[in-house]
């Protein structure tokens, strides 16, 4: 099939790239500038596409931070929460719509060439916390995806009941160059090791049983320590 | 309530935006900037907004027209058909995902800033040559807007059993500056009178039994030659 992947530049979307590749599928990968804090993911999505030979366009959607204000993703005044995923810091961390604003724009693309279907890296362990990971929404925009031309577009997830566990491992079985991804939502030289994404991210190697290539800074904890604390931060 | 009216400066959405303050209800329109030749439309909506103290936002997505290529609407290349609405000759008007894309930012904002619902004029006799005019796909997208946030937002269409020509005599009604709106896709000095979208404003005035102030070409077919050809263009 021929198809558009939501390619953020990040472990897990890469790893599709990798996964649909292998698959013999013919790709075209679409990343959103949103005015991400962490745009470092963008650059991360550049290289590998040109890498791969793989056609990338960034669509620029930073005139819509105005309209799309609170998160702190793209407001530079609030700040990035640290920890694990839980319910009550991570909020913060939701873009207005996100999901469906990348979905219906991936999806004028897909028209646009004729591509069979659209393709993102949602996994089983996608964070209640964010309301459009839900099962229901997917569903819905699934069937809005379908009807929006005549020529009907499919929504693919193919690691919908995979965790994150799982995509590390394929990572490795595909030897995806992990060190090139980015998922750190501060965006500084190297991976926190802190935020909600860097600390998920380490938690899918150590539970893969898969080493993890990422260079983070040096104030962050130890795998031994995360281990150790349940991969809750100490401070 | 307090909802976001995607609002393109045409005939139907400044009636919906004046029936709405009618029924009291908070405002906030905006405006989307996708590199449509009729551009005019955006002054228009500007003009009409600052006159009425409404809200206004215009979001520039003008760096998607790359991705959302082939319409005669944003492509200089491809030529605005005329005459009246049909299968074949309009198809060329159609926007990959536009009204996907509209709703995505509109639900964006709405969520952003606590409204209610997204309306939009939506009417009974919009055009099934555009896919995502059918009402399964505004289903699926009322639910899917519905389940974007935690905080619901519903999508709002008051003038979907509305004729056209319902819309023109509720405009003659609320006293609505119809000559302020903007319409025809040419987007020249003046409405050219001989597009689809010309054709269908020129017949609602014309069935609503309600006077059309627009001022169209000189060399635009007059009400009369229309009528006389079923509002099919003699040329």
């Amino acid at each position: 099939m021929k198809c558009i992947l939501i390619y953020s530049g990040g472990l897990d979307s890469t790893v599709l790239l990798y996964h649909l590749i292998d698959a013999r599928h013919e790709v075209l990968a679409l990343s959103i500038d949103y005015g991400q804090r962490h745009r470092k993911e963008l650059r991360s999505a550049t290289a590998i596409c040109r890498r791969l030979g793989v056609k990338h366009r960034i669509a620029d959607l930073t005139t819509l931070t105005p309209l799309l204000a609170g998160s702190s993703l793209t407001s530079p005044e609030v700040k990035v929460p640290e920890g694990h995923y839980a319910e009550d810091n991570m909020k913060a961390t939701v873009v207005p719509n996100r999901n469906m604003i990348l979905l219906s724009v991936a999806t004028g693309w897909a028209i646009s060439v004729k591509a069979d279907a659209v393709a993102y890296a949602a996994h089983a362990g996608d964070h209640a916390i964010y309301p459009d990971c839900r099962q229901e929404f997917t569903d819905a925009m699934e069937k809005a995806i379908a009807l929006a031309d005549w020529h009907s577009v499919r929504l693919e997830r193919p690691f919908v009941t995979w965790t994150k566990a799982d995509i590390a491992r394929r990572a490795a079985e595909l030897k995806v160059p992990v060190e090139q991804t980015w998922s750190c939502y501060q965006g500084d030289e190297v991976h926190c090791g802190r935020c909600g994404t860097c600390i998920e991210r380490r938690e899918a190697f150590y539970l893969a049983n898969v080493s993890d290539p990422t260079p983070y800074a040096p104030n962050a904890p130890s795998v031994e320590e995360l281990v150790a604390n349940d991969w809750k931060l100490t401070a």
